[in-house]
C-alpha cells in the first residue's frame, strides 16, 4: 500500500438543524467552532487525518451554497476537489459522485469516507485505526465500516452487529458484519452493549475504489450509470454544468441503506478513539468540558449564579450573566436566542421553524 | 395664577440600576423605550405636561454625559434649559440649582419637580391634580407632595402620611403632612393600607420659586447660598465652567430629608393616576401588556413554549425562542443577556457589577 493512494472524502452537505440557532442554513455545524478552540469541525476533520493523507487527496462533498466557506476554512485542499451538490440526495449519490471523480483520477485509491461534523479526541489511536483499515483495504475486496465500542446505551446511533466468530484472515481486529440496526430503544439498547457484538455506527467507511463502484455497479446500477458516463468530463471546464443537471435525477438514498446492507463482503472494525457525532445539544454537553456544577460555557464571559447541568453557547455575547437555571440550553448566535431545557432538545426543529 | 408662570423641572441623572442590562450607565432607563411604544421614559414625562407646561419652561436636570441624549429625545425643549450635572449629589443640590436657575428668569414660576422615569397611565387625571396642585402653591407658601392612594402593600416605596384632620382651607383634597415613612417590610404596609393615611410617596412635588429657595435658605444654607451666590452667571457663557466647579462642593443629600422632612407648611395631594415608578423588573411584570401565560414580551419575534409569568424585553434580538421557563427575567441588549430568577431581581446590581 503507497500513502500515494489514500484518498479522504469528507461529507460536508449536512445541515445541523439539531444545533439551532448555533447552527444555521447558512453557516451549519461542520463550519462551526464548537468548542471554542479555533478550529471549526471540518477543520478539525481534515487536522486528523495529517500524515495520513495528502492534501491534494483530500476531496469534500457539499452544497454549492458551502463553496466559500470550505475554500475559506479549507485552504489547503485544491479548489478542483472541492465537488458541489446542486441539492441533497443522502449520502448514495454524494459517494457515487466522488468515487469516480478519484477513479478518473487514480483507479487505484483507498478511500476513508468520513462525516465534517464528528468529535475524535484520541487521534494517535484513530490513525492507528484508520492505517489498519486502508491496508485492509489495499489488499481484500473489502467494505469496512468503522464500529465504536459503546460506552452506554445509546439511543441516538444506529448499530452494527459484529459477526465475532469471524474474524478476517488478514486482520483479527476485523469482523465480517452480521447486520445493521436502526437507533434502538432503551431496553434494545442496554441489551446491545452487554452483548458485546454490538459497536455504534460512526458512519465512517473505508475501502478501494473499484470496490465501491463495482458494489454501486450492482447495488444502485441507475445512480452509478449516471455518473460512471461522465469519466470522460470529470476535471474539465464542462463537470460543474452538466453535474448541476444529472445530479438532480439521482434516487435520495443513503449509502447504507443502497449498498452496506446488501453487500457481502461487509467488515467493521471496533475501535474507541473518543469518538461523537456530536449530534445534539446534550451530547455536547456529555463531551465538553464542564465546570464544578456540570456547566458547559463557550463564550467571552459568562457569569453563572444557583446555575448547573446547563450547555451555554452565546460566543456573540459579550457578557451573559444567568442565575437559577438547572438543566437548560441557552444559545445565542446572529441575534437569535434559544432557551430550552436539555431535555426538550428534540423540539429543537420545532422551535427553528419559520 | 398664570400659565406662562407654569415649571416644569425632570430630574433625569439617574441611572437605573435595576433595569440592567436594558438600563445601562451609558444610556439608563429614562432613555429608554421600555414599552415598545416609541416613547421613552422622559419623552412620555414631557408629553403628559403638554397644554400644562410650555415647552421653553421645561427644564432638565440631568448628568453632562447624557447632554446629547436629552437634546435627541426632547428637541423641544431650549438647549439653555438643559442642566448639566458634573457629579452625582442626589436631588436637593439638583434642584437648588435649577430653582435659582428659575427664579433668575421667573421670580414668580410655579414648579413642578417630577422623575424622569416614571409612568403614568391616566394623564388627563395627572394634569388635572397638577392644575389643582400649582394653583394652590401659586396662592400659598406650601410644598406640595404627590401622594399615590396605595392599591397594594407595596414594601418597595416610601409613604407620607397625611393628617386626615387638617385638610387645606383652600382645597379640601390637599392635607397637611404627618410625617415622611421609609420604606416598610409588608407588616408595615398592611397596616398602612388598611389606614386609608398612608400614601406613596411619588418623588412629584410641586411649589412656588420663592417658597422653595426660602426652605433651602432655611434647611440648607450650605447648598443653598452656592447657588444664589451664582445668581449673576445664570444663563451667561461662563454658567457651565463655574457649576463644574461649585457643584461638587454640594452636600449630597435627597431632597425629602433635607427639607421636606423638616419644613413646616408641607402638605400632600392624594391622587389616583396610573403611577408606578417601573423601579423594577418586577413592576414591569406588574404593570405591562401581558399574555394569558403573564409573561410580558418585548422584542420583534418572541416565541414561547411551556412558559408563564416571565417578563421578556430582548429588542435587539431577530428571535427569541423560550421553552419551560416559569417566573424569570430574560432580557439582552447591547449584546449583554440576563437571565434571572423575578424573585432574584435585588440581587441585578451585583449581576452587573464589572
Amino acid at each position: 500500500m503507497s500513502k500515494l493512494d489514500n484518498h479522504l472524502v469528507i461529507m460536508a452537505g449536512g445541515v445541523g438543524s439539531r444545533f439551532w440557532p448555533m447552527s444555521t442554513p447558512e453557516c451549519p455545524k461542520q463550519f462551526i467552532d464548537v468548542f471554542g478552540t479555533g478550529r471549526t469541525f471540518i477543520q478539525m476533520t481534515v487536522d486528523r487525518f495529517k500524515g495520513v493523507v495528502l492534501p491534494e487527496n483530500i476531496w469534500v462533498v457539499t452544497s454549492v451554497k458551502y463553496k466559500d466557506i470550505v475554500k475559506e476554512q479549507l485552504p489547503e485542499v485544491p479548489e478542483s476537489n472541492i465537488l458541489l451538490e446542486p441539492c441533497r440526495r443522502n449520502t448514495a449519490p454524494c459517494i457515487a459522485y466522488v468515487s469516480w471523480r478519484i477513479k478518473a483520477k487514480n483507479p487505484k485509491a483507498n478511500i476513508v469516507v468520513a462525516p465534517s461534523d464528528h468529535l475524535v479526541t484520541d487521534v494517535v489511536e484513530f490513525q492507528r485505526v484508520i492505517n489498519t483499515a486502508l491496508q485492509f483495504v489495499s489488499e481484500t475486496d473489502s467494505i469496512v465500516t468503522l464500529g465504536m465500542k459503546p460506552t452506554r446505551p445509546e439511543t441516538g446511533y444506529g448499530y452494527i452487529q459484529a459477526n465475532s466468530y469471524e474474524p478476517s484472515l488478514r486482520n483479527k481486529e476485523i469482523f465480517r458484519v452480521d447486520s445493521f440496526k436502526e437507533k434502538p430503544d432503551l431496553a434494545t439498547a442496554k441489551r446491545y452493549i452487554q452483548d458485546k457484538e454490538y459497536f455504534w455506527n460512526s458512519g465512517i467507511f473505508v475501502w478501494n475504489v473499484s470496490t465501491i463502484v463495482n458494489a454501486l455497479r450492482i447495488y444502485l446500477p441507475d445512480v452509478n450509470d449516471i455518473f460512471e458516463a461522465l469519466l470522460p468530463i470529470y476535471g474539465t471546464a464542462k463537470e460543474q454544468e452538466i453535474i448541476d443537471k444529472e445530479f438532480p435525477k439521482c434516487e435520495n438514498i443513503s449509502i447504507d441503506y443502497a449498498v452496506l446492507e446488501k453487500a457481502d463482503e461487509i467488515f467493521v472494525m471496533p475501535a474507541s478513539f473518543g469518538w461523537s457525532d456530536v449530534g445534539t445539544w446534550g451530547s455536547l454537553h456529555t463531551i465538553a468540558k464542564a465546570d464544578d456544577y456540570k456547566n458547559n460555557m463557550i463564550g467571552q464571559d459568562i457569569r453563572l449564579y444557583e446555575t448547573q447541568n446547563c450547555v451555554i453557547h452565546t460566543t456573540q455575547e459579550k457578557r451573559v450573566v444567568i442565575q437559577g437555571l438547572d438543566g437548560y440550553i441557552v444559545a445565542e448566535k446572529d441575534n437569535t436566542l434559544l432557551i430550552c431545557k436539555l431535555s426538550e432538545e428534540q423540539r429543537i426543529k420545532e422551535f427553528s421553524a419559520e
